[in-house]
């Protein structure tokens, strides 16, 4: 224990593969003494800590404030009362994690705490794709958001600038409105015939892609995408002839 | 070997620090025959591969395209005359990694592949920072991209575009003209006072972080940047002091 308080590690689980851990997550989750783990990490993972109290919290989509300001009492009360704590998050904390408001409350608390990144689900998706998200005279951009409205409802449309300003696009959760996305992304401008691809849980043995393009997405054309997914969209996505590859490979 | 030839696995080996690889990459390294890896990959990452033979290809910075010609003969060369290839390339391969050539020469001479995903360096910055990228009523969306020159010299402007776009932008490479990045950013109606912070070797034990803001650092502000750094840019940058943190808190 350092002084009155142990220490916080913010700990990023990657994607969902065991092995997309990190060496360093995995090290700090063997010395343990408690650990908080979100629902959707891999058990593989969470069973590394074999010294540790193990508490699950939160849900993965729909979780309310009040379970979000739990999550961070027990973050404080849990480095209280043992000098090793990790908090294990699906993907890296910083992207879409939710963890500024746990890192709000150990400040309050006056409690020391680390950060460990992870493994993003949109790389675990463009490694199942084989497709990187940058590629010379293609593209030399990427954006990652969420959706959570259409355009014209009001507050939230930063996430249309954001996929039309970049040449890839990949938004995490909310892929259950793909539909209505893609009738706000070409209502924004970006082009109909734009290629998408549908990864369903990057990284697991049951992965799925589903492709299509940002007009048949509005169409309706993907029916059901089981999560979590991340829905890429981009020039890069576009499916490549035999052709193409030899003249690229300078053959 | 699978038929004729062996199988390559292109590999990200994280932000730097050693123990930010990830178990799966550790693992094959540990089985490789021949491991192709980039200048700036840590030697005690490279060093895992006890059995390999070990080559080290490109530079991290201007390279051209004969180096990557050279990088791409050797990997199918590699993969004619071993079982395991693995080539490894800082932080994550689909994310400024000039993996697509990789990818066309393997395609092209019929040799099996596959991609591991790696921590990238912005994740790693804002774990350095631990300043979330996304954060609720601040950032919804992250923008990463390169600049190679400012706004108005033609084709390559749409980095502007993507970092404007988006709540939180991450300049990969190019910090060196850092000035003139700021300039095009405010040019193009990016805030003057966005706050910027600055990351050098993120993960690295001698990492550093300077801050400033759009317009001080268009101004020459920052006058040495050591690489590699990336640069970010958006609100969630913003020192936070402690009365708001007490308020966000709820205490």
């Amino acid at each position: 224990m350092n002084g009155l308080h142990g220490t916080v590690w913010l700990v990023g689980a990657g994607p969902g593969a065991p092995d997309l851990l990190t060496l360093r997550a995995a090290r700090l989750l063997q010395e343990a003494d408690v650990v908080l783990y979100d629902a959707l990490v891999h058990p593989e993972i969470v069973a590394l800590a074999g010294n540790a109290r193990k508490i699950s919290v939160g849900k993965r989509s729909g979780r309310i404030s009040t379970e979000q300001r739990f999550i961070d009492r027990a973050l404080v009360e849990a480095a209280r009362h043992h000098a090793r704590v990790v908090r294990l998050k699906g993907g890296d904390p910083m992207l879409f994690g939710r963890a500024q408001e746990e890192i709000d409350a150990l400040e309050a608390a006056g409690i020391e705490y680390h950060v460990v990144p992870g493994v993003t689900a949109a790389l675990a998706a463009a490694a199942e794709l084989r497709t990187p998200l940058t590629s010379r005279g293609l593209s030399r951009s990427v954006a990652f958001a969420t959706a959570r409205s259409g355009r014209g409802t009001g507050e939230d449309d930063g996430w249309v600038d954001a996929i039309v300003g970049a040449d890839t696009g990949i938004l995490y959760m909310g892929v259950e409105h793909a539909a209505r996305i893609a009738v706000s992304l070409i209502a924004a401008g970006k082009a109909a015939l734009t290629p998408v691809a549908i990864v369903e849980r990057a990284s697991h043995p049951d992965s799925r892609t589903l492709r299509c393009t940002l007009a048949g997405l509005a169409r309706g054309e993907i029916a059901e995408i089981a999560t979590p997914a991340v829905l890429c969209i981009g020039e890069v996505f576009a499916k490549r002839d035999a052709e193409a590859l030899q003249i690229a490979a300078g053959l």
